[in-house]
């Protein structure tokens, strides 16, 4: 089956403190989103790559190419307001319907082949697939002005890729508007009735969110050297 | 207030495919433990330090002290079977029960006095005083064969210090055995009456529970230097 991969990349730098775009952070000789683009094209160099920007980095984006020598190949796509816009406007390129898609954070450069792989497999096989882990740390709810323990073994965070046959993800999308609910691709799957089939993610593969995340970004990948 | 820090280090080197016991791997020139152990004394130079250790761990603990030439003046307690028992060991060793009391991973080798700091002022004014985080991704809660999205705001991921003022966590520890409900010192609290208040840790302070946590603690130690 034919393969896309949705890049969405919508951040700003704030929780960085940056005033640069989280995803044009440079993190060992080139900006984050490259490093992502490259693991989907390492993985598989014919994947179709929809990467989904806000239109006013489409500029900067291509400088960044010039300047990094990065020849883009695939499709570049305006973002929405939300993620869950920017999302719809990816998977509406898709002309294909019986394809699969992995849509995936632009900020998780360190996604491995292997993982990729089995999203790929099992939404294949299932429909759905999403990277998750257990949590390391016992966990708490919040509630009112208290909090209560709660069992870790039942929670998963959930990760991306989150990889989908196409025309299921696609008719989700299409069937809801924008809502706080959905906290990621997964959410209004399963809010159209698809079953999310979680797989075991992988430690490394984080979301760079913090400034100690892109100290462990580049600890990773000197390591991979 | 008089201030202990009972640090707890029962832990194998299982989940970081390594036969040392995890608070013994040497992370930038000495053993885990003993950065944990100066990060509190570089908190307090008068804190008085409880160390739980296996008894059968107590002849490495020695060499390795003599290897690296620390000198370690606190008082030394063998664990039991249990992290539960281990706690509850050390705490008997308080006998200044007016006193405020710091429970800590032994292999959280990157908290801050900050945090430290922090825990002990919101225990002296609350009872009690447990760093925690706001997990950055999605979370989904497992049940039967499946698993349904949930508000991560809510959730708080747990970390050490888990501070107590003495009196009341050494109440808590001895009016139950130990249970599978007790996944930390929190929950021990927690079920004997104990307001939890949780305060914002942080995220370098990880567990060092699996290899990537040993690259991100090098990183982050390095880039402290």
């Amino acid at each position: 089956m034919e393969k896309y991969a949705i890049i969405v990349a919508g951040g700003s730098g704030s929780r960085m403190g940056s005033e640069i775009p989280k995803q044009f952070l440079v993190l060992d000789n080139y900006p984050i989103l490259m490093h992502t683009i490259l693991a989907f094209l390492s993985y598989n160099k014919n994947i179709k790559i929809i990467l989904v920007l806000p239109g006013s980095s489409f500029q900067e984006w291509n400088v960044l190419c010039s300047k990094y020598h990065f020849e883009f190949t695939g499709t570049l796509v305006a973002g929405g307001n939300s993620r869950f816009q920017s999302v719809k406007n990816g998977l509406s390129t898709i002309k294909n319907d019986q394809s699969l898609v992995a849509i995936h954070d632009g900020v998780r450069p360190l996604v491995t082949s292997e993982i990729i792989h089995t999203s790929f497999e099992l939404a294949e096989q299932k429909g759905s697939a999403i990277a998750a882990t257990q949590p390391k740390e016992s966990i708490r709810i919040e509630y009112g002005n208290g909090s209560k323990s709660m069992d870790r073994s039942k929670i998963r965070m959930i990760q991306t890729p989150q990889t989908f046959r196409t025309y299921l993800i696609k008719e989700a999308f299409e069937a809801f508007e924008d809502s706080s609910e959905f906290t990621d691709d997964a959410s209004v799957a399963e809010k159209y009735g698809v079953e999310i089939h979680l797989f075991e993610g992988n430690y490394s593969n984080i979301k760079i969110t913090t400034p100690e995340d892109m100290i462990f970004a580049r600890a990773i990948l000197s390591e991979k050297k």
